[in-house]
């Protein structure tokens, strides 16, 4: 929260100067601090759960589109889901004070490469309530300061969260900017401009908005803008395994980043396969959009340039019919985003090709697009999921929110002699 | 070097292409085709020879500076330099296809993090020759495609030491987008906007330059603008350790991005030292501009708050005098440049704070700042040095030239179940 009449630069500011106090925390200091901000959400649940109706009920009003609403409540069961979070995060390794090399140079002079926060995260983040207590408790636990901008619509459930852990946090010692919550879109503006103070910017929501983010700051980013992923039915495909699969990774959670958007399939696959893909989608109301070859074999509405790079967060699957597995990769390399890329095969060389030449975060033969997922993956809680090369990819928990120093030890050596 | 009538959106769209085969090659392929080049190069050496030495007539002519015309020198030494470190590059473990999390999720479902390149990493260097060699075979080892400019007084003997390395590159199997040449400003002015096939810029240079191409590009930059180090005397310094240290760190190689630039001083540790100091320098002919404090205990120039942020490289060194530990921190995180910055004390607590609290890729107690070199660290050959805090940071070897992906390995499993 900016104190009374501080620019969003100013604040940016005067946590960078907390960050460097926050660097030097013990892993207990922040355990502790955490376990208190724990009992403090439990202890807060009423105020937690009273805010939250406002919310919903504001929601209500406005006719905001259930999905929202959906992701909006935060209930009884959503304070001990983010509590038992808190407990299993209190009991990982300390992700800083790690000891990656050590190595004597000279006599008496000792390198040491040491793992440490990043310093200043800004992370601006959907309506989902929990999302804040994740976020706020990885960086904590990182040693790294958040500033926080959630979803407008969860703004009363957000400001008791955060008020509740500031003041839990505090008390037990963390200085104050270890925890920032904006308010507004104006702020989150003028966040973009403090690269001087901020290290990482961490934007989750809408392909749009975190392209604007990317547009438009110096801070580097982590994330994903788009998540056009892939299904690939190879002509070694079994095709009883490869249409539930095919199904899942569609429609089982359509609004997720790692839902599959494009089909393609081996051509020697698809006489047998499409049919039956093409059943299974009209059981599930998918719209299949198709190349002309596709269009030959099922009936679909015809895919134009378009499609082929369109993320439609939706029950729509664009299909289509290739000669070779290296025009599949070919195809994905181009059209992709990067993010997670599935050949389903029962040919082992095929796939091992696969998942050496496609260049996305998560290559999979055989399962479900969905799988993307660092909770999934067993890594914990994730702040994103990183569809760029540089530093973390792919889903990012707190390994992805620590760095380095060298920091080296001498007794006044000098490189001249 | 581009193809015949190629743009360079096409060359590098043609080496993205590349790139992927190059992810695909066996450790086995990448250092054979390492030893062929260092074969190549020995075999080569008189036409290096004769090209550098054209270089060097011309740079005469032209009435290069002295220090242009000793980094453009590229003698037999040179080539024996540059084949021991091909040599000691093919004894490195394969920093790719390393296995960094192997985890079952599921019954028959399997999730592995591996390491792989990055792609295609554009590198633009300053005059020595070495550099284009030790870059290429860098980005060799760890399966990255270079796309290299070097400076332009050394054209010649690039062209040669190109043309040797590609030739030997290919002809062991290696796919021809591995090493790309640039031959003019023109060129890396477009290769900038090649954002979709560049996945990494790495900038050597000139401090405008590097901020020259982080402002200009979409492309994730690695490196560092500027390197305003610094060294702190504490209250708990020996003087007969701590004068030599800050004359070696200042002197040893003022052009270098590790020199320091700005002292500071424990207004305790300050009557005593600064006399000290101010002999020294000016026994190496270093000028000091000093606060008023320090204009109060020596004979120096009255320095500017510009002073505290400028890297000078050249024989200046600016003093101030500070109250305490924590102040010398404060103004170390606001005017350095995050390189590397030193404290001079026989105090292991004041140190041990130092080296938590000062936000830099190297934090040092009792030498030189100048010993921040990937060389020196027993890294290896490095590619630069990262100031900034992802990815990479300190001297950036083999190991910030790899990503991962995570593979997953299904028989049909669903999100659904």
């Amino acid at each position: 929260m900016n104190k009374k009449n501080e620019s969003v630069r100013e604040t940016a500011a005067r946590i960078k100067g907390d960050s460097f106090t926050m660097a030097a925390l013990s892993g207990e200091a922040r355990n502790k601090a955490l376990a208190d901000i724990r009992l403090a959400l439990r202890q807060g649940r009423d105020r937690i759960l009273a805010a939250n109706q406002a919310d919903m009920e504001a929601a209500a009003a406005q006719k905001l589109p259930e999905p929202i609403i959906k992701r909006l409540k935060f209930d009884d069961q959503k304070i001990d889901d983010v509590c038992a979070g808190i407990e299993s995060l209190i009991g990982l390794p300390d992700p800083l004070f790690q000891v990656l090399l050590r190595r004597e140079l000279d006599q008496g002079l000792v390198l040491t490469k040491l793992t440490c926060p990043i310093g200043v995260i800004g992370v601006i983040f959907e309506s989902r309530p929990d999302a804040l207590v994740q976020i706020a408790s990885l960086c904590l636990k990182s040693g790294n300061c958040a500033i926080l901008k959630g979803g407008s619509e969860a703004a009363g459930t957000n400001q008791v969260l955060f008020d509740i852990i500031h003041a839990a946090g505090t008390a037990a010692g963390v200085p104050g900017g270890f925890l920032t919550l904006l308010h507004s879109r104006e702020d989150v503006g003028q966040l973009l401009k403090c690269h001087e103070s901020i290290d990482l910017l961490i934007p989750r929501g809408s392909n749009a908005f975190v392209r604007h983010i990317m547009d438009n700051s110096e801070i580097p980013v982590m994330g994903h803008a788009d998540g056009v992923c892939h299904t690939y039915v190879d002509a070694g495909a079994e095709l009883e395994k490869a249409v539930p699969v095919v199904l899942d990774a569609k429609t089982q959670y359509v609004a997720a980043c790692n839902a599959t958007e494009t089909l393609l399939v081996h051509k020697d696959a698809a006489p047998a396969f499409l049919p039956a893909l093409a059943k299974g989608a009209a059981e599930r109301s998918v719209a299949l959009r198709g190349c002309p070859r596709t269009g030959a074999l099922i009936s679909c509405e015809a895919a134009t340039e378009a499609d082929w790079d369109t993320e439609y967060l939706d029950y729509i699957l664009s299909v289509k019919v290739v000669d070779s597995l290296d025009e599949a990769v070919a195809h994905i390399n181009r059209h992709g985003s990067h993010h997670t890329d599935c050949i389903l095969t029962e040919d082992d060389a095929a796939a091992e090709r696969f998942l050496l030449l496609v260049d996305s975060a998560g290559v999979y033969q055989n399962c479900s697009t969905r799988f993307a997922d660092g909770f999934r993956y067993g890594l914990g809680a994730e702040v994103g999921i990183s569809t760029g090369k540089l530093h973390a990819r792919g889903p990012v928990g707190l390994e992805g929110l620590v760095t380095y120093k060298y920091q080296l030890r001498g007794c006044g050596q000098i490189v001249a002699d």
